[in-house]
């Protein structure tokens, strides 16, 4: 199949990328390199040392015999986005191209706007180049379990049925986001709902949780094809920071009481789930959402789990609450459904001891690029200016 | 109190800003012009001439003595906005100040992606300078009851409580906009709704149905004073664009079956609902729905009693279906609530033959300006390139 891939730059996007070209996929990325720009902001950068996309498009050709095509464009001109479906053709078009932190959304207004602004527009732009010129072309688009919030009852995938008053219908599960991050999320599936109902475009929303890992059977290939991996407040999610913290010899810090419940899955599994979306596809006017998760731990289990294998490598790990940053529920239900791609075929690769032992000595090597002072969460949710809007932090455009 | 209101140039805004005028409260309105301008690109106008927000705003000094504050500012510049919130102080902001079109959003890329980063970006712009500068100030903000669509079930005022395998919680009810505008409206109830949570503000939120009428006490008062009442098939709305066929002496076009039910209400009651809103304000961290309509009627049904009243007037008014334009259901259940203004006093003025019947006579002492070319349907909501894109109707900017 031929497949697009909106945002290969990134965590997921370039080790996806690798994944589906070595499965026989005539693969094309592409980048603004707009993330580059905001960890320079943000003075953040990832744990190892990342080659330009370029360069990692040709050691890839090296390597294998194959070529990923690159198209540098910004997915906010339309013009781009319709000249390069029409120079491409794809089949699939795989969408991770967007503003991907909840904390950088939170900084100030112009980051808020700039998130919602920069993703919306981008996935408006997407759906309407599809309907001019590849209306048949399915939409694989990269959500987040974070749309439905922490709901008193189970999270279906996408849908719920609902009785009231004597009458039921099957509606959108309703969505409780966390972040102008999360919210331009929703946005997102709502506008492509309305696309696939209107244009009898076909469609899949992955609900992802939250991602871990450092590596990919590609990524081991060449040092030159390693993956953004982030550790800091802003870019860095839970399991990779806290394994950090502990290489660090700082304690793994939990936001507030730690009782927050998440979906988790392996870096190895979104490009599983990724390929089983694309193998599969939707069907013409078909909007469906798949919960892209393996397992849920809540955030202090897993920085115990972390701790307690960081000890085992003789490191003095610890853990430790800090005032939570963000307005949520630190003790909550939490039962989402995660079905549909284990119907598909997804064998999900758990977290376990191996796994994180190997993730530890990883990060062991790189102990010498680790910032300290990026890890502790300075973003507030509640209305109190942050640290980093202090810092002069200005907004320098889009 | 203090209230400013966000698109004082518009059908609503301006007789709001009158209607809250002469009731004592210091009211300034705030406009960019930026409809007049989109009348212009499509050559539609006003039934009545309409005189500039300035003028207006002088002739209401002239006959009450009363001075109505004018700023002209656009919502999607920030500091605009947080300049008027520091200059004005309110304690309340009505927020009309949104491109209000359907169709609008449907006519191209351009203005899709145009209507909702306008409409999002103008109200984060709005949260974000209430919270940095006026956090208790009551917003009250203009959505629509299209935000619902048209499920299979009773439509609750903003939320439902839902019982799923044995659990239950109270959750925002679930949305099937049918339009870009639509969507930009689900978009901003999401932003508030979040604003309010973590930033403990005060907003409530008029899922307003389809308005009708062309006068209020206010307009009366002088020829001066008259809002922008529309008939054309994108800024016009049922019951208007209805009584102007019937005085045009062209059929009453119904949209596909006729069966589609919306909720309606009166100018009238529009600005009292507002001024209920205001008088009674959510309390500080709550967002609130309030349903605003007085009745439901189907398409047919409405076009009926227009023709019926029209007929009694001696003029031959016949109804006709033209092929639907939009895509929706033509056919439907629609049973939404509307009990919390009723509560707060609200008493309709519902659609009477003795409304009808004015409004046709208003109607005919301009019917020489009536443009017949604009009325029937031409943007296509399929995905076929409506007639307006290839009337060489390019993006003009915003």
């Amino acid at each position: 199949m031929k497949v697009l891939l909106l945002g290969g730059d990134g965590y997921l996007g370039w080790p996806t990328a690798m994944y589906l070209s070595l499965r026989g996929h005539r693969v094309g990325v592409v980048d603004n390199f707009a993330k580059r720009r905001w960890e320079m902001e943000l003075n953040v950068e990832p744990l190892m040392p990342i080659r330009t996309l370029h360069d990692r498009v040709d050691a890839w050709r090296e390597l294998t015999g194959t070529e990923i095509e690159l198209f540098v464009a910004d997915l906010r001109n339309y013009g781009a986005v319709e000249g390069m479906l029409e120079a491409f053709r794809p089949d699939a078009l795989v969408h991770y191209g967007e503003q991907p932190s909840a904390p950088y959304s939170m900084i100030d207004h112009n980051r808020a706007v700039f998130t919602q602004v920069n993703n919306v527009t981008g996935t408006l732009n997407v759906l309407w180049a599809m309907r001019q010129t590849a209306p048949e072309c399915h939409l694989v688009k990269l959500g987040t379990m974070g749309e439905y919030g922490t709901p008193n009852i189970d999270i279906e995938e996408g849908f719920i049925e609902i009785e009231h008053k004597g009458r039921r219908d099957v509606l959108p599960f309703p969505c409780q986001p966390g972040s102008f991050y999360h919210l331009s999320k929703v946005h997102d599936s709502h506008n492509m709902r309305f696309a696939c109902r209107v244009w009898k475009m076909a469609a899949t929303d992955l609900h992802q949780g939250v991602v871990y890992g450092i590596e990919t059977d590609e990524t081991r290939l060449d040092d030159r094809l390693a993956t953004s991996f982030h550790y800091d407040e802003v870019f860095g999610t839970a399991i990779n920071r806290f394994c950090v913290q502990a290489i660090a010899g700082i304690p793994l810090t939990v936001y507030g009481r730690g009782g927050q419940s998440r979906g988790f899955l392996n870096i190895r599994d979104t490009l599983r789930c990724v390929e089983l979306a694309i193998l599969n596809p939707a069907k013409p006017g078909e909007y469906r959402v798949f919960n892209q998760f393996t397992e849920t731990f809540n955030v202090t289990q897993l920085a115990e789990l972390v701790a307690a294998q960081a000890r085992q490598l003789g490191i003095p790990a610890e853990v430790a609450e800090v005032k939570n940053p963000r307005v949520e529920l630190e003790e909550h239900y939490y039962n989402p459904a995660h079905t549909k791609l284990l119907r598909l075929g997804l064998q999900p690769h758990f977290l376990s001891d191996v796994l994180l032992h190997s993730m530890l000595q990883q990060i062991e090597k790189f102990k010498h690029r680790i910032k300290r002072d990026i890890i502790l969460p300075r973003v507030k949710w509640n209305g109190e200016r942050s640290e980093l809007e202090e810092l002069k932090l200005m907004w320098a455009g889009a």
